[in-house]
């Protein structure tokens, strides 16, 4: 591996793990002979029988070494056992559940030193659900599903693994009626860029700087750059929001976002030519 | 009356009826001491009860002339008796339903003319749920709810009264997740400025060029004038949709709409005054 490989996967949640797996087959691709860690760090207990459906897909998918990274304590995560299950992994899944149990268990400790070294030295992190929030630097936790934001409404935010910089990652997005929250979350500070992704859809993250989609949903990129006004910091907390100007764009498979100059663009070429075919909604 | 004075009262549903009254109560005060028609059109049957809960509302708020238009077939729109309800009536309300049965109905019917004339002579239509979509140009029909769009995806739009131009209006906007199917409608021709209205929220439009938000929730605008690319008509019906640079203006209660700049701004002065306020969102 090289270190400008690194890459992240985050995944909107509830992708195919039993048929076309076009997700899960791209973490597949990128792990290729090495070895793959799954952790269900974000889930209470009962976590084999998910883990199980992992496995069986990434082996379908070629992955031949597959590991089981179950955490269920903060003490948990600074064990040498648990830590040596991440010796030479070039990448690592995260499982859905809960985004505060990931960042409460494994922040700031040693499994996530290593995390962290493994995506610097040039492996692929993956997350979906809960497990894809807590990738980003600043998590939306949980409320404000289905109602537009009040500028001090049910919506809350936590800090995140931090894996990507300057944005707010939320996932189940158009199936759960989330994008009030997110204009919310950027609203209370545009430099982030807010990316909401649909079930059964992924961003792929290359180097840090662009990402493309994979999968049959659409992504939205939320940027607030160009916001001439919000009423967030000036009016009622039980006022619904005001926000003006705001950039939105609906991406979906084939399309690339330039996370630098805040752009998208077509994919083109080689990386275009990659792409699975059946990135189709069903009937 | 004064031709000037012609307003929409376009609201996103489930206004309240019984308490604060913040929307009824604007329809009211433009109706003044003039004559009401309530228009249960869009219903199939079962009518009174709904007329009957208008009538008490309004009647509260100070309308002594509330009439009841039931109109079960389009024959029936072309009868005298029920076009003389119309005569000297100085607004029209139209109650929720279904979209359809309002415009396959009263559309090009001498009914419709007299409402239409009713506008143009300075007068208020009124329209909630059904009634709001049944105002504008295109209505969006069904389908498409808490999803992203696919290019052929289950949304249908359909030809509405046309009262108000250039725009597509969408109701219980954010509450049943839309506005993936909003953004979908724009997308097949940005002309159309998307708007998309919460429920207990209304769009106050005063003389067909901009209007003011009105109640708890939110307004979205959708404007597709800087789109720069879009896959609506290159690629396979199944295929989710992409579109870059769309404009959106979330509004709120103290918020006017510009529809000929297409641009947001503070409301001031005796309008702003003017404005009801308890306009929060319950606790």
């Amino acid at each position: 591996m090289q270190k400008s490989d690194r890459s992240l996967v985050i995944i909107g949640g509830h992708e195919d793990r039993t048929n076309d797996k076009i997700i899960l087959g791209e973490v597949a691709r990128r792990i290729g002979s090495g070895k793959l860690v799954v952790s269900t760090v974000a889930m209470a207990k009962g976590t084999d029988e998910l883990f199980d459906q992992y496995e069986t897909a990434f082996r379908s998918l070629g992955v031949k070494h597959v590991y089981n990274l179950e955490i269920n304590s903060r003490e948990e995560a600074t064990r040498e056992s648990k830590i040596k299950i991440l010796d030479n992994a070039n990448g690592v899944f995260f499982t859905g559940g809960d985004q505060v149990k990931i960042t409460s268990q494994i922040g700031d400790t040693p499994i996530f030193q290593r995390v962290r070294e493994i995506y610097d030295d040039g492996g692929v992190l993956a997350g979906t659900s809960a497990g894809a929030s807590a990738l980003s630097e600043t998590m939306l936790v949980y409320g404000g599903e289905e109602q537009s934001p009040a500028i001090g409404g049910s919506m809350r935010m936590a800090p995140g693994l931090g894996l990507i910089g300057g944005v707010i990652i939320d996932q189940h997005f158009m199936e759960r009626g989330r994008i009030g929250r997110l204009l919310g979350a950027v609203a209370q500070n545009p430099k982030n860029l807010g990316i909401g992704i649909d079930e059964q859809t992924a961003v792929v993250v290359e180097r840090g700087n662009s990402f493309y989609v994979l999968g049959t949903g659409a992504v939205y990129v939320i940027d607030g750059t160009e916001v001439s006004y919000s009423n967030v910091a000036e009016e009622s907390l039980k006022k619904t929001l005001s926000i003006y100007d705001v950039r939105v764009h609906v991406l979906s498979q084939g399309d690339r976002f330039d996370l630098i100059n805040r752009a998208p663009r077509k994919m083109q070429g080689r990386a275009a030519d990659r792409l699975p075919e059946k990135a189709e909604q069903a009937a």
